[in-house]
């Protein structure tokens, strides 16, 4: 089983509307809501291609008990909480295919609830073969909480994946992750060098075991103990890949539970992104176009002598 | 006991943001949320005023719930219904105080859910001194749904306030209302003029027993077989008065219920609308405001010969 964190599990609402103009009112033509936040996105996908997948976290609320009903193919074994779960909201501009995200801050957990969720934690890794921390934090949640579920993860001896930002990835990189999966400006922000080779190997420094930095259109970089590669999609993505960052980890996550050599895990990860079905915010992936594409990534790289 | 109707229910959801930028992310800085359509209003308005209220019309699904949990001082009639009750999403800029509003289109009423809200409906006028048909009518609910709704509350000998626009409105008016209360955009739609005191008259050789147009700042005229009259405020409106018009309605049934004249009505409506506690959305009126205000709108017109 894969286990995958969201702790700041969301309901994703999008809207569209015929054109959006700030200051007046809109008719909302089309609505539809599906159980978001990173870790449900990640575990959706590791479903599709086949793995069993638990997903856990926090969920409350109204919003909470939707979250859950909609919840399939994955297993449900996220930890009730008194406050309500957040939504997301995406606003599609029909005219221009534009979007404007509002995003709610999330709910407050209390130290309670968070101990509660510890404990479920350290019982689900007991059967996991890998595990995903994923997203923001809500609030309430120490900013130093993924360092302890890292190393809670390690203690178990379960390969972790780490994937956020800001001060959360910071502070958790120290406690010696397997995997991080940063975006550019996350790599960036925590490294402080703009440049993929130096801030991955930088980042490995600060006590990642490997690093996979998602760079876009120019695919992946891979700085690991075994070697260091780049991986490229054999075709530009077909748009705006925002919110694609869901398919990188569930490859690499993938990859890591089927024991794939690191060349392999990169072109299953870009094989899924670059197959994405347009808005990436829809979740799901083309299985065609993900079959086609897996053979046609090209990964160059140098295995570091043993 | 009054019933106001509100067959497209709503849970408003306000967010506030730092700024409103199209086509770019936003974390919201705060979220309130409470049930939503006119007929709630008003009839939250009737129960701070100290009247009996009893609101019906159709709730479902998990916004439905959250509606139905959040309804406090009022009695719960709302006919369940299999589809989701709408939300409606409205974006505070907190640098400009402006208001971007998001509306969902609302449940897919079935004919059997029809069927059973007309049966209550009816069991419900059997108990009731007034009743307000309120707002937009969700899919499913036949166009001509007010004019049904009317002629019911005729046959009861129930007085019935009609608060809608466009052609529900132009439907339900042959039907004789008591009064309708509509606002200058909706009156000028129904009769084609822009002149106030034509178009009211008007309205009533259309069907409405008595017409209350609101014009903003510049109060309410009445056309009515008692006479017609002009209420104004004492003071200039603090600011965008959209979304009061909740506040409006309540006075007018409130007074209708009282057996007020209509100058104490107007002057009830007016005061009422002034002392709204802005923004309007809260649905809150300041009290201490109302009570001043009471004794101060000026009210003039004439008294038809008997």
């Amino acid at each position: 089983m894969i286990l995958t964190v969201t702790l700041n599990t969301a309901l994703d609402v999008t809207y569209r509307v015929p054109a959006l103009r700030p200051h007046s009112a809109h008719r909302v033509t089309q609505v539809t809501e599906r159980p978001g936040g990173r870790g449900l996105d990640v575990a959706r996908v590791l479903a599709a291609l086949g793995h069993e997948a638990t997903v856990t976290g926090f969920a409350g609320g109204a919003t909470g008990r939707v979250v859950r009903e909609r919840l399939t193919g994955v297993t449900d074994a996220l930890v009730p909480i008194s406050g309500s779960t957040r939504r997301t909201i995406a606003v599609v501009d029909a005219r221009t295919g534009d979007t404007t995200r509002l995003d709610e801050p999330g709910p407050l957990v209390t130290p309670a609830e968070w101990s509660a969720f510890l404990q479920a934690y350290e019982e689900l890794l007991a059967r996991a073969d890998a595990v995903a921390l994923c997203g923001s934090l809500p609030p309430g949640v120490p900013v130093g909480a993924y360092a302890g579920l890292v190393r809670l993860a390690r203690a178990a001896g379960v390969p972790v994946l780490l994937d956020t930002g800001g001060e959360p990835l910071r502070r958790a990189v120290a406690a010696r992750p397997d995997l991080i999966a940063p975006n550019g400006d996350e790599l960036a922000e925590l490294t402080g060098s703009h440049e993929p080779l130096r801030a991955t190997q930088d980042a490995r420094r600060r006590g990642a075991r490997s690093v996979v930095a998602s760079l876009g259109a120019q695919g992946l970089v891979a700085a690991t103990p075994e070697g260091h590669w780049r991986a490229v999609p054999p075709t530009r993505p077909r748009g705006d890949l925002t919110g694609a960052g869901g398919f990188i980890t569930a490859g690499l996550l993938s990859g890591l539970a089927d024991r794939l050599s690191w060349p392999e895990t990169l072109s299953r990860a870009v094989a899924l992104s670059a197959a994405t079905v347009l808005p990436p915010a829809t979740g799901e992936f083309d299985p065609a176009a993900y079959e086609d594409l897996l053979g046609r990534v090209a990964v160059t790289g140098e295995v570091n002598a043993a």
